[in-house]
């Protein structure tokens, strides 16, 4: 399989088409953006983290028998993923109350939720991401509403998984956003990247901040904590 | 019956005890308010049309079953109502788009919705009326899930309703907040106001704005407006 041209880039990483037709090739940067690109800075070895922890993740994820977009790691920064129609969507799910979710409802960040709160964005950077909620999934054709119920279930089976792992190792799940996608045989897989980048994962003696809000806060550099997250999931 | 102490002073109404435990004595204030009072005027004339409409809309939904807390419109800015437990929370239909909705989700005012889209929102003026979901609801115990459901159904047919009453006066009904309790016998009634600071009313015919917005976009005077939609509601 080889790469070839730029099919799209984003924030976080390019994507490329490749000699397979449904596969592409995903470059993972070492671009950082906060609040929707209005603060952007290149951090090097990012990119590298990330692809490491999704690709890890994915394997780990893949393991408790929950599919997604992932083939296989293909260098430091690069991966081989299935290519799937993108919901236009982001699913986040809220363990914790904190970020735009304690600030929004007035809820203490650190708060313990009673059970995991799904929310639904409309993917789109000029409309700022706007939250919204299944009617407007529905109207907006973002989704059916089987595919709602079958993303809201699989997102919960992966928030189990995923608060398992991390527990292993001594995070705390606070929150995460997940992309999904459907395949040319029609099926809803996980897609995109799982990464300290789209969760929110605190130490669970020190509640210290091993994610993108240390980015987002200016509160220092975030490559000793993305890579402190990468080899505490090593070793799993 | 008697008025009272003053038991809570809204923006737009104010409450008082009456000498019946369970009823309540609504005035109906001249304030106008917007970008949750960010503006804020008084306008001779205001409370009394939003009385009367509210108590003929009131009735009306009576009369089509559809029971709420009135009991009575005492004088042309006064009502009775039964004291019930409010729900914090908005529920907003829209049938067509337009306002915050357009705004956020990129959709061109006065595009029809495929169908009658409800949004709750958190009723908490500090945090400005935030847009919350279904999870939100529970979450926060604004309400059960059956509670939930009994809501939408309502709303729902209130909708019907309202969309056929004001289609007989030649009113597109465009979109509309209403706010419900629960009475001592723990019935979910619908309550509060329906006026045109609590709906988008546009004429049929010529899409004019016979509602609040004119107010909020320093378009002109309000109370011919607010007038001619009672005036047109009168000949029900
Ligand atoms: N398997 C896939 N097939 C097609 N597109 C994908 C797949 N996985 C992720 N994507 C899309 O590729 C983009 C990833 O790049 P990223 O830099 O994260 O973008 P963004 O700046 O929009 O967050 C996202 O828009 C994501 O939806
Ligand atoms: N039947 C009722 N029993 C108790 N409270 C009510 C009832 N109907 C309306 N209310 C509450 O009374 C207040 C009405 O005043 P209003 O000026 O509209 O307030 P706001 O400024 O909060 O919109 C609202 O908070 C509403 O929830
Ligand atoms: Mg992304
Ligand atoms: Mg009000």
């Amino acid at each position: 399989m080889e790469k070839r041209e730029l099919l799209y880039e984003g924030k976080a990483k390019q994507l490329f088409e490749t000699t397979e037709p449904d596969v592409l090739w995903v470059t993972y940067k070492n671009q950082a953006t906060a609040g929707n690109g209005a603060k952007k800075e290149m951090i090097a070895g990012k990119g590298q983290l990330n692809n490491q922890i999704t690709s890890l993740l994915f394997e780990k994820l893949k393991e408790k028998g929950i599919p997604s977009h992932f083939i296989k790691q293909l260098s430091e920064t690069d991966q081989a993923i299935e290519k799937v129609a993108m919901f236009d969507l982001e699913v986040v799910v809220r363990n914790v109350a904190a970020g735009s979710f304690s600030k929004r409802l007035g809820v203490e960040e650190g708060i313990d939720l009673p059970f995991p709160v799904l929310e639904f964005y409309l993917k789109d950077d000029d409309l700022n991401d706007p939250i919204i909620n299944d009617d407007h999934v529905l109207a907006l054709e973002l989704a059916t509403t089987e595919e709602i119920n079958e993303l809201k279930e699989k997102t919960l089976k992966i928030n189990d998984a995923l608060i398992d792992l991390f527990k292993q190792v001594n995070i705390r799940l606070v929150d995460f956003k997940l992309e999904f996608g459907k395949t040319k045989e029609g099926t809803i897989v996980l897609a995109d990247e799982i990464s300290p980048d789209t969760c929110r994962l605190w130490d669970l003696n020190t509640n210290d901040r091993l994610d993108k809000d240390i980015f987002r806060q200016d509160l220092g550099d975030i490559i000793p904590l993305y890579q402190e997250v990468l080899d505490r999931l090593t070793q799993l």
